[in-house]
């Protein structure tokens, strides 16, 4: 049985809290937050505090609060050499106090409170310094049903600039979408299976080998009849620049 | 009952040939393809031809053949008065020779031969000069499980530009984020969950309100650590180019 202390009260703490009661191998031992308001209606199921000083010894304290507390809140933990982590994306581990037996678990996705989390489909990043740490993350991400990736602070951070072209990019070339289909009249609607339909197949198949479209093709004649129909000059950009980005990965002449 | 005569035998043809085999109110009379040999399997099924002259007359004839084709196809067709349709999206509806009642049938989707396709998700854009026409390709659509939008040939043109951001420019935001993890020792697979919740986030909101992540936060502290990061100089730009976009979109000050 692996006994935790869940600091924080946020998105994450609370999908963290209702995993870990499901597991089998894991209890939740005490639950803190600044405000203890936030977890009252826990209080019949968990030990609930606000008071760092209350916290008893657990196997590891897992510090699910915002990035820039990290550092301040590891430091006022009034005990040395326990296990503590942060499941930050972008936080070194190297911010968490020095006194702390360190590391991290970083749930790589994109957490709202109300929405449904299947861990079974969420990539666990886990970083420690020490092999026995380590260890306890792979058996925490496993007790909860997660695949865990050892990913150093390093590359985490690279991780974080990747999940930006995933996630944030990707989603600015659905809001351009939205953008054509409105001007157009025509329903976003009309867009969303392929949509889902470009993610999915890059599930089986490598980016480079799904490409398709007038790029790839090394279509110029389509190329410059969509650069003609664009008027707005911001997307014309996009088109421009993401289309020779296309013509150069897969070896053709750009514009 | 609908009776069809299907041109071609690529991808869309097959598929469609398939989809209409199982559906209860079309029949399919005649398939045409310029080589035979890629027909000879479905002859116990459906009567195949390798020659214009020999088309019988039907509700509807479907060139789901080349974009370049569709022009000479149909006005080698030795009749006229008929309806007469393709399958392109980016072919303009008056490409048909002017001697049919001409229409789109465009089925928005990437397809490959081998995969299955359930035509219930995929969205059709139809377009007709004549409004018994078009209530014909509604009633297709329909027996084939698809919803139907009416789409103009000016905003059809529009929709492909607007498929090539929601599908190629996003598979190459998959593919970049390839080459940074491939650059860092991590596994891709990290990555794939995050992009199929990406796609999946906005079935049911706006891609506006899906945004997340530092451009749309305003973060340039984090903005400016990304762009030291990142050596490609490619990848640099494009980051540049989409956080400014996203901080337009957003109403913040650009980079
Ligand atoms: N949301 C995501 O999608 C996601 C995904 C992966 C990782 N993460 C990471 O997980 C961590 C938590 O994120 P979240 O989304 O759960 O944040 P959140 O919903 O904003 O919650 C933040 C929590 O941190 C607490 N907190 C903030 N400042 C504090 C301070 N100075 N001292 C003590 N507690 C403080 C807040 O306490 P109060 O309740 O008292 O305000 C709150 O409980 C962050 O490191 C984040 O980067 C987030
Ligand atoms: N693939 C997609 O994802 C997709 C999606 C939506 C719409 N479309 C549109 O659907 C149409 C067909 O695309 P596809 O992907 O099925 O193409 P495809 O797999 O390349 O097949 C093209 C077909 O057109 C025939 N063809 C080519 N040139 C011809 C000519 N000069 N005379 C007679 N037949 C000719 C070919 O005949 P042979 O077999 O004898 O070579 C073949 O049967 C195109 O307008 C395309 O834009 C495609």
């Amino acid at each position: 049985m692996i006994s935790v202390v869940l600091l924080g009260a946020g998105n994450v703490a609370t999908h963290l809290y209702n995993v870990f009661q499901d597991a089998k191998h894991i209890t939740v031992t005490q639950w803190y937050n600044r405000h203890l308001s936030k977890l009252t209606t826990y209080k019949n199921e968990v030990e609930i505090t606000d008071n760092l000083e209350d916290l008893n010894p657990a196997d590891i304290y897992i510090l699910a609060v915002s990035d820039d507390a990290i550092s301040n809140v590891s430091k006022a933990l009034p005990f040395q050499d326990r296990f503590v982590v942060h499941t930050s994306g972008t936080v070194s581990l190297y911010d968490i106090n020095d006194k702390h037996s360190r590391g991290v678990f970083y749930p790589l996705q994109t957490f709202t409170k109300d929405a449904e989390i299947d861990f079974s489909t969420i990539p666990l990043c886990i970083e420690a310094l020490k092999n026995p740490d380590l260890k306890l993350l792979k058996t925490l991400s496993e007790s909860i049903g997660s695949k865990h990736y050892k990913i150093s602070t390093e590359q985490r951070k690279r991780l974080h600039v990747a999940a930006v072209f995933a996630n944030n990019f990707t989603n600015q070339m659905y809001r351009i979408t939205h953008e054509i289909t409105e001007e157009n009249q025509i329903e976003f609607e009309v867009l969303k299976p392929l949509i889902l339909e470009t993610a999915k197949k890059i599930q089986k198949m490598t980016p480079y080998m799904a490409q398709t479209g007038p790029a790839v093709r090394g279509d110029k004649k389509t190329i410059k009849k969509h650069l003609k129909l664009i008027k707005n000059p911001q997307h014309k950009a996009i088109y421009e620049l993401l289309t020779n980005a296309i013509l150069e990965t897969h070896g053709r002449k750009k514009l």
